[in-house]
């Protein structure tokens, strides 16, 4: 388990912006206490960590699997590094660890699929928008998939090629379209009232827009109806029985549109990739009825949505290559470029929340792991009743007493919880005591009170 | 409705920082997109509002009357102003817009209720932490209730007299103890390890720190199981049969601690009083035990939580008298201070999110109107499935059908949605067209790339 080449990028702040318009991954926001050198020391904080934990992992795929490891020693690591010794550097915490070579291999494995294949690996970047990753996948040959004005302008800075790049949405303004025109994105048509923005749009740019009608297919993905977004009655896209009218809204603007493409997307933490199999059946008949009717479409866009191994109880999930070859066929038989749109897929094994233990307490017949991590630095749990696989960082000491646990943040809230009812080895005391790279500040209290300056 | 005199604070970012550890008002955070000058006036876009309808109020109560009114004229007025004028005004959409002499209002409301009693009033920070609306708060005598070391330093900066600020927690971390016993605030003691940090901290500082014992007891207050908190199965707080371990380790501590009350919180969104009054029976029972034992303690703290209307239908909701009226004659009889943490109750009522139809739509059987705000501006009805009154800004044209729509945002996710099944006018097109004043700054992408600088 040698460090020797690995790279990793440590999340230190846990101010995570959303710039996009999506709250998949760490959507809240908060400022980080200042570490205080002179109190740690005395400080009886013990040591905890919300993270995968591959041990029990039996997925064979080598790209897929969890880079965080319980090591026989009883302590965490992360490609040959010990968590607790990054938790020791770093000068704020709560923190997100990242490693560099698992998304390489997570890019990989879709790029690995895709072979044979004319394709834009499209990377959502709602799912994470930290620039320094972004720019490190634009490096791998990633595209970017983009929900807002401010994700396609932090796109175009990370260097992304706008013609690897997407602008989706079902609520784009005016003058986000006018930035997506005149940079030359992909432009996915998501109802009647944004395809006369873009037609406007592409008008202020003096730029015809290459577009992709989003069609509802109506395949239910079997997930959280939150973050379910291809049935007939989603808030996104268009439904099969509107087509014309699009299409000959596209023949209408020759000077502003062109039809490239058909785009879907289904949903996310997808787990049978059978159902885009299903959809692109449907998109490819769509295919064949707008190129019957004289346009040279060329791109499929089956969307994103793979879903990731939450559990850590030794799921077989399927990979990149299982998600491409239900649709490879299909794909050939028409001689399409194909789009895909993975975000959570791309990230999410590659990190952890490294949180610190403020205290245990018990109230009635409840035990509680508080925590300096929160809501704030992970909504899931809360808003989706999401589980979170959590475990220490560090070992437990041989007579600590296994107990049930809720594990909650200092949030003055309920709802302030990142796992119920879990079986924890009651977090020891430790100790206070690599190749970690920081890629983001922490937000200070004077950046808040910058809000207010001349007011 | 003359607008002389009046005072208007705009709330122009969308940005809504979380300092605090809570997420009660506007937890999300998004970056708007920034208006392009140029493209505006060709813009289709339609105008609606997220605000309070004081129209059908029957509550007779003159301070707490919603401060957003709809005229004959069929327009929506705030305090005699148009929102329609501040929304062609403002420098970026959507934006929160507030009423300050509203703000004053409800202040006074308490003040007045209070009238009698020695008291104070901690304004909860997490309900909303503009620092303009602090100053305001803090300069008509308000106190203020904090929950995180940033609150603190942020009730510093606006000024509040330190005897009058209460830190409140369950995850309190030791340095912002240390803080906090350095500027002489209250600390409500919530668990065993939180006094040993108190003491800990007032080591460090040097300083004795006043501490009430936060009580659970185990009230219902018949709310969303999120905003309740004084459950014996709570997070929060201590239970009362562990009550002498706690005094005996005050005792043991004569040097770092003084006890000088006791507090307990119920929940959020209470309406109905008699839950005051019961707990507050309770808790002075505590207190009498508590003196028994040799404790000087003075003050009773019985939390904030008082409801308001969110469906403006006419409810008739407690008033601050009334909450106070409740628990006047046990505090006289024990001769207490009392303090009282109202936070949604001061400033909910005060504003509304003014937001920028972006276009209508139509999929299956369901009606949508999309809008520039989103759950990234207002958690509450994805997180608590909480209702959230909406209406136009400006009159529907006559012809105007009314639908049922889902009225949702442009975040790429389902759960994006700010009220469903609403029965409204199809929002009309306006052209495009007081006394105002900013209080914040809009976040910029800028501020959003800062945070990589050096990297």
């Amino acid at each position: 388990m040698a460090a020797t080449g690995t790279h990793f990028l440590c999340y230190s702040p846990t101010f995570t912006k959303t710039l996009n318009h999506s709250l998949n991954q760490n959507p809240f926001f908060k400022i980080p206490t200042l570490s205080l050198k002179t109190t740690q020391k005395l400080s009886l904080s013990l040591k905890a960590i919300l993270s995968p934990n591959p041990a029990k992992t039996l997925n064979q795929n080598t790209s897929f699997q969890h880079c965080f490891t319980k090591s026989s020693d009883g302590f965490l690591y992360c490609e040959g590094l010990k968590v607790q010794e990054v938790m020791d550097s770093v000068e704020k915490r709560p923190f997100y660890l990242y490693s560099k070579p698992q998304i390489t291999r997570n890019f990989e494995a879709y790029n690995q699929a895709l072979e044979g294949l004319s394709s834009i690996i499209g990377y959502a970047i709602k799912a994470n928008n930290n620039l320094k990753i972004l720019e490190h996948l634009r490096q791998l040959g990633c595209g970017a998939v983009l929900v807002s004005g401010n994700e396609l302008r932090l796109a175009l800075h990370a260097g992304f090629d706008p013609t690897k790049c997407i602008f989706n949405g079902n609520g784009k303004l005016l003058e986000d379209l006018v930035l997506a025109a005149e940079a030359g994105v992909f432009v996915n048509v998501d109802s009647e009232f944004d395809l006369e923005n873009i037609v406007a749009a592409a008008r202020i740019a003096g730029k015809k827009v290459n577009v992709l009608l989003r069609i509802n297919p109506d395949v239910d993905p079997q997930v959280h109806p939150y973050v379910a977004t291809g049935n007939k009655n989603s808030k996104f896209g268009i439904r099969n029985e509107k087509l014309q009218w699009f299409l000959d809204a596209v023949k209408a603007h020759p000077n502003e549109l062109k039809l490239v493409g058909a785009h879907c997307h289904l949903g996310s933490t997808i787990t049978k990739v059978d159902i885009f199999r299903d959809a692109a059946v449907l998109m490819v008949n769509y295919i064949d009825e707008i190129r019957a009717q004289g346009f040279e479409v060329d791109y499929l866009n089956i969307g994103g949505g793979l879903g990731i191994d939450y559990y850590h109880a030794g799921a077989i999930l399927p990979t990149p290559r299982d998600l491409i070859d239900t649709v490879r066929e299909l794909v050939l038989s028409r001689n399409l470029k194909l789009i895909i749109e993975p975000g959570r897929s791309l990230i999410a094994n590659t990190c952890c929340l490294v949180n610190r233990v403020t205290g245990v307490k018990t109230n009635g017949t409840k035990n509680f792991v508080v925590i300096d991590g929160s809501m704030a630095e992970l909504i899931r749990p809360s808003l989706y009743d999401a589980y979170q696989h959590i475990e220490l960082v560090s070992p437990a000491p041989p007579d600590a007493e296994t107990s049930t646990f809720d594990v909650v943040g200092p949030v003055c809230e309920s709802a302030d919880f990142l796992g119920k009812d879990r079986e924890l080895p009651t977090p020891a005391k430790v100790e206070e005591d690599g190749s970690v790279t920081k890629i983001r500040h922490g937000e200070t209290f004077g950046d808040h009170l910058r809000f207010f300056e001349g007011l």
